[in-house]
């Protein structure tokens, strides 16, 4: 009986889905919300080129002293680990610390989190500063839920995506951040909803920083919806995995579907929407 | 009468402003100006690229104890604030003071001047320091014109070009440095000339780091004619501009639109300058 | 009677040469070596899309607070001065210490080391912890042979590789490193024998830090065989030049060459590998 109840809710989010999402897309391209990113080296080309094109306003700024001139007026924040040296994470938990009180959504991406303990006490103390999401990989997720490091490879993960649902829920109910894992499957948890984005292509995994480009996309969906940061973060997922689709159709290797992908994201409209979202209720 | 007198002059300038603008883009092929680029991170890709399109030699060195060695080579020099921290600033600084002393050219972009006091403080500092050219959107030459901030939104202007005709005026009197206004309509004034070029794609908008390509553009530019400075400046604007035309023909979106517009800066011929290139008198 | 058997050996070496690159080709896909780039900001982009490319696995880490934890687990590493500032090169000296300790490859990049005392400083340094390989053009390789500056134009060679044959041979007999220089053909030494690899357009050098990505896709080659730096070092270039080649066919100008080239690179096959391959003898 109770197996019957949940696959009839799994069938009614699906049918709604699509319709968020537009609905959000369409918010971000005529709100376009301002994101500041704190971010890596390796991704802030394709990251702020991901938020322009789907109709955001990136903003990588980055010293502590202009934060409190600067952060009150966005809409988001990005922060992203992936290049961290000790002279960044002041601006970044001032940052985060910023945001979180004057009431706007962030988001933390723990880039190979599990690489160092360097690495996990700073995701520590900014997961402390209360995300409103946290994107990783599901080596990245476990090793957060356990605070525990030697988990990936590099910065890879070893584990898939649907191997972290129960860290993700627990990471989740611990820190109060809606917790995505990405992967063929990506899987979103506000610690008691299970959802899963069934879109993208295997190619994305062969473009740098695609991971980090996503999670700013969240900062954009969620910076329009902040009070739905499970179904904002579900929706970029799955708009930059359709993205990525429509990318590929046209693609003959990772460098011309990252030129693809970043066309379509700018051109989407509600058909493709329409069509091809695909967002399940997992659990 | 005085209305006619404005018309005849800004048709006779129109009418040589190609030639002009082939012939700096020749002499930046042969000679490849050696451009040093003091840049933020986000734009270091797209700049370096644009420089070699064009012809010109980039170099992204940024530390303080080379200067000394380095900066005398250079035929010009770029600084641009995006992702400033405290810890640049001496080098920006002391390689401006000493372009300035070797009597090289060297070009400003005050990126989100208006974004924060830090920011302010840092671009009216390196405005003493006389920079050549001075490139921003409305918003930033605004701020930069009425040593303000709160002027734009993120990194983006929220005025037309047009609307900063003034400020850009009094900006060029007051620093002696020639003042380009980035907009649908790009705006180049000493002080008392004004300099309108025509010619860019709206979409160029939607890929990141473009206005910085075009400062690196202009430095480039500036490099071979350096006792012109206004021309050299209206030039690099409007090539880059042929370029995102040209470019714009091939493209689905922001990402194709960027490697079209590298790839038809590289292959710019005279035929395409000549017929494209529009460049008129202000006022 | 001495030319003869320079002709034959180097007959014999340029058959078996393809089939050497086809497999380490191969050996990259199928165990992915982790690699840690300390690079400069410019390449970040194009070096870790490249590893992507090839199979490899990138790790942009650069902490020295993270290096203990990190390092031990890597498979090569690649160090990199293109953006070189003081507060980096520690970070690269250990890592280069502890990636010689463990026994581990590591690769050094001396970008423009000929244009500061700075440059030349640090690469002296680095170069006396052992690096596996150092490859760079013509200028850099004779600066750092002959420990002086002064040879280069910004970071772009003034010689031909070729010209640096007597200072490749004699740089890697003082430091042990296999040399390799690149240019029309690439010249790799290991002080006694001298490869040439003629594969490579070139409108390569028209694009932003190719010499850069090809010195990390060496590190990656390296990792699969350590005990060949020279056989290792010839085949990253040479399959690097054959992806530029492919490129070069769908290519309009530099923007879409750099696309096509890691396009070409991520589907390369045997068959292209074994026609197009072109690795011979110099001396």
């Amino acid at each position: 009986m109770e197996e019957v109840e949940e696959k009839e809710e799994q069938k009614t989010v699906s049918v709604q889905w699509p319709l968020k999402v537009w609905s959000l897309t369409t918010s971000v391209r005529t709100s376009s919300p301002l994101i500041q990113c704190i971010t890596n080296f390796v991704s802030m080309d394709i990251m702020a080129n991901t938020l322009l094109a789907a109709g955001a306003s990136p903003a990588m700024l980055h010293a502590l002293q202009e934060l409190q001139d600067f952060t009150p007026h966005i809409h988001a924040l990005c922060i992203n680990i992936g290049t961290l040296s000790p002279d960044w994470l002041p601006s970044m938990k001032s940052a985060a610390q910023a945001a979180a009180q004057l009431g706007k959504p962030w988001v933390l991406d723990p880039v190979a989190v599990f690489a160092s303990e360097f690495r996990l006490r700073a995701c520590l103390e900014l997961l402390g500063l209360r995300p409103s999401v946290v994107r990783g990989n599901a080596s990245e997720v476990i090793a957060l839920a356990n605070a525990s490091t030697g988990t990936g490879k590099g910065v890879d993960s070893i584990h898939e995506s649907t191997d972290a649902v129960d860290a993700a829920k627990s990471l989740a109910r611990a820190s109060g951040a809606v917790v995505a894992v990405s992967g063929a499957v990506d899987i979103i948890t506000d610690g008691q909803q299970v959802i899963g984005v069934h879109n993208g292509v295997a190619m994305m995994q062969k473009i740098t920083a695609t991971g980090c480009a996503v999670t700013a996309l969240i900062a954009a969906f969620i910076a329009v919806d902040p009070s739905h940061p499970l179904e904002a973060t579900a929706s970029a997922l799955s708009v930059f995995g359709v993205a990525g689709e429509m990318g590929m159709e046209f693609a003959r290797g990772p460098a011309s579907l990252r030129m693809h992908l970043i066309d379509a994201l700018h051109g989407l409209d509600q058909a493709a929407i329409l069509s091809r979202v695909k967002i399940t209720s997992i659990e």
